[in-house]
């Protein structure tokens, strides 16, 4: 198991209540050297613009080199107050351009810091209100965006993360079969899509059939891991909560042989960011011993029949025990 | 506007409580003479096998034309007992085949009684549980299956209904960009897509926007409608509940040019079916009158700038009335 | 651990779409005897009136001890056909007269059966639309058809089965609070709560705070047990996708002292009812025995301190193992 | 109808991605001078402490009555970083305590401002994850709480505004019903709840019914309005998604007599907040005129009935006129 992480994690966290946000700020710098704290991550998401105008890529560099990390993706902050009203499918055309500005400054980071990715998550595009939108004239917006970005530069590879809502009661990438849509409409090949295992749950997928699915389009670029309540993108940590489904997705990754790293986006919101970070990969590595010990064979006999109960049987052997056998230790 | 309906919606409803069902058993052909008896239908959707092995395709067809009306879909009963752990994605290959040979009888109803189409709910194909299948052979199963059905016939189309879940807790056609996807992958130009308003609802679509979607990507074949409460396909009385969103659905309809009938989907458990469709009819008609007296100028306005409040203006007036006027009125 | 069962999860299921039902039908008395080969159950609740009128008190009181059952509970259907517009809140005073007949013979039936309580789940009355029912008149026949059972036999306690939906998009009797200030409106000693965690998962409640929030008021009388998604009453094997809380709610159970039967409330379409009885029970036996190897010491003081992660570690190594250990184990 | 609003209404608006916020800061004077700028409020919600220690009551006082308005309600901000991890139920007793003090100086405002009440929104009290937290703990610490922010002043009224999550994922003070259970627990006269007809959408509940079981108790203190998409609390403007709902909570607050202002609790992120206002209390207007025209004898039969399609008849009339009747208007 790699790991890596976005770097938001490590950050200062703001709602729209604790305004005077749940801890003091932390600067991009700041933020690098507590994710090298964690010791197990290898590469970072990193935001840009950074924090504060005056830090360079070069310290940027020379801060991940420190902290033994590297720089898998670098994602514009295009949801900031000048997007509010949306990036790509702004209706203002001079913020378009300027999002699109922005994002090829984010490109020349990722080029100069040598991340192979940029990720585009828009997530101010999309509406909130019925009647609010023409909704072709924002689907085409929406594509031009992406194809834009990905025409700036053909060595780096353009991720979206779809996300089904927030900020925007809507967005415009929406699923993981809706990405899926715009990328073949686009019609590029350094287009892929970020599978992250809370959206999917959000939006209703089963996280490890569309992680499949979107690996057999070949549009798999990045997997990024948490945990919520099925309703919000609450960004918990791994396996907090819908254990199950965790393991399943875990499954998933390594039935299609994926040895990249695996990035965890979480908001500890109460909790201790490092502390946060290490739980999940905590979490992680237990599943994958678990998989190493799990009855593969009769797993794969129960799915072939696509009989749930041998499943399950299987399921609470490996996480419960078998009660028959624990019966039997007690005594 | 021109009218349709499932002939479900005439039938005889039960559930998992109400066992000894809502009302007494309906024949096909008392089905068809109820939906005449509505007087604004044209064309219905008609389930195959009919209620009775005895009754025969000319007596529906002359049951049909007695009634006014034409056949405009038949739909397999691909969800029945036999199909209950799955039809196209049942593990066992038996019911497979059985489920494409009573899928090729539908087609040859389809051709006898001069019905354009073949739908395909698979609503048994999916799965319940985590672990339960391997998704990428589920999913290839569901491409077969369909394109199986398609191959049968070149001159009649194949439209799919998709659905989230119901009767199982996860269906293999669940949102319509997941069904584009599927017929891309398929590969074949006489397949296409249901729109279903309570459905495009309860997957948190936005069903305008999904309509359109479909329709530019030349695979909408059928229009159904209904209301629910966001959370199940509940199949209520058009408009009842989202009214809003039934009104900009209706406004999507207009904007593609859509000249064919447009389908009921209800099941009217506790009210008189007759009634129930009449009142959709009529709810369906004041909203087309109502699509007449919109400023469509100053919503277009307000969409080209994205202005919410502006569009929200525009709205209140049509269903409510500028209160400044109400009020001069009053006195 | 003691177990019990709603017969029904033994008897023949049928749904809106798969009208021939998932399987033959079952009387009454094949439900008590396939109840009986489960193995582990003590008591069921049944329902009254029983599959076939010709069936006797005697003979069902008699196959109940054939099986080695007895009795926990009567449940009335008043959510058959004739109460499909609602039981105690139809608006029709003889169809309310006729529910409470039926309860009163179920009343009897408990007397005569020896059963210590009669359960209401008045899963018809409530609502499907905006506009349909006047609330406080709705409420207040709800509380009155709970009153007048409860008044008719002081020796047998009543318990309310709350859902939040279906078959009615809205239940009257919706969720654990809900239905303690009714139960207070009421004012009677006699009426106590069913809580099913599968319908508290689904009232996105903490199934495991309802729990004692209803024990602490005096007013737990049945526990079921099953699982969903969340969204709906799936009613599926225990543990089988949300686990966690599962084991959660079962802690609580431990808490409060819980010493009687615990009820599997299933609805096995597609399994073996015998099988998908014995693999809640089997899990729900594994679930208590890793109770027995939590390190309650080390969760008592995460939760004084309300510390996630701290739980979460204690969660993961009773689960999954600590992976630092399973490493060394490994080599 | 009066009018009233939620100061924040017319704040400064921050959310987790646009941490640079929707705009510029806002003072709490300057925010009065706003809603004294819409021209239709009389009273707020003023939120303390105000938004720099240097504001006076006095000056708040003033800034008032220079635009017009009174103070309805001080609400203490007992949700910003010094409670992120709970107010009254925070694990530490000192941050309880020091919760305490701040409501304590909040009824003191409230006092010197002349406002009735002091609102409690308890939006950190509450969990994130399972076995985070002991619930009854949990639960007793919230109702503590309460009481003794009751008892520091006889004449002040103190209203619980419940909301199911946000911003943690499960909050202490969840439903209409659970708030009505925590009052009857505390047994005081003097503590009610404010009903929000978006956190009562969001909650599952039907607005207009729980309005009035609260009011029914004699617990309804206030009545906050805004709209919202069922699954969040998206705080958006009055009836711009689920009009007929809207409409069926205003005649609901018709008939229970009320003749206090109704508050706007909105955010309007990218909109003017004034205008948002506006457009709220104009659609607010249209209803309370389409109330007057609402045929109520037929609506009341149709609700003595239960007939579902006889009330969907008078509001589609309401809404969007008799379609004959259109099409003769027409001709």
């Amino acid at each position: 198991m790699r790991f890596g992480a976005g770097i938001w994690l490590f950050g200062q966290f703001v709602d729209r209540y604790a305004t005077d946000a749940y801890g003091p700020p932390v600067s991009t710098l700041e933020a690098i050297e507590r994710a090298g704290a964690v010791g197990d991550l290898e590469v970072l998401d990193v935001n840009f613009p950074f924090s504060d105008p005056d830090i360079t890529v070069d310290e940027v560099g020379r801060a991940l080199e420190a902290a033994g990390l590297k720089a898998d993706t670098i994602t514009p902050h295009i949801y900031t107050r000048e997007f509010v009203s949306g990036a790509f499918t702004n209706p203002d055309p001079s913020v378009r351009r300027r999002a699109l500005e922005l994002c090829e400054r984010a490109v020349d980071v990722a080029r100069r810091l040598g991340a192979p990715k940029v990720k585009l998550w828009p997530g101010q595009d999309g509406f909130d209100f019925p009647f609010q939108a023409d909704y072709r004239e924002l689907w085409r917006l929406a594509l031009d965006g992406v194809r834009a970005v990905a025409e700036m530069d053909d060595d780096i590879r353009i991720s979206i993360e779809y996300k089904a809502k927030e900020p925007r009661t809507h967005l415009s990438w929406s699923t993981a079969a809706r990405t899926l849509v715009g990328i073949q409409q686009i019609g590029r090949d350094d287009i892929g899509i970020v599978v992250d295992l809370g959206h999917s749950l959000f939006a209703k997928e089963a996280p490890a059939d569309v992680l499949s699915l979107v690996h057999e389009h070949g549009r798999l670029y990045t997997i990024e891991v948490n945990d919520n309540w099925r309703e919000w993108d609450d960004d918990l940590t791994v396996g907090s909560i819908h254990l199950i489904e965790t393991l399943e997705f875990f499954l998933a990754v390594r039935r299609i042989g994926w040895d990249e790293p695996i990035l965890l986006d979480q908001f500890p919101f109460r909790e201790d960011p490092v502390e946060a970070a290490r739980t999940s990969i905590r979490t992680i590595r237990a599943i994958d011993a678990a998989l190493d010990r799990l009855d593969h064979e009769a797993l794969e006999d129960a799915q072939a029949r696509q009989d749930a109960l041998a499943a399950q049987r299987v399921l609470t052997d490996l996480l419960l025990g078998d009660p028959a056998i624990a019966a039997t230790r007690a005594t």
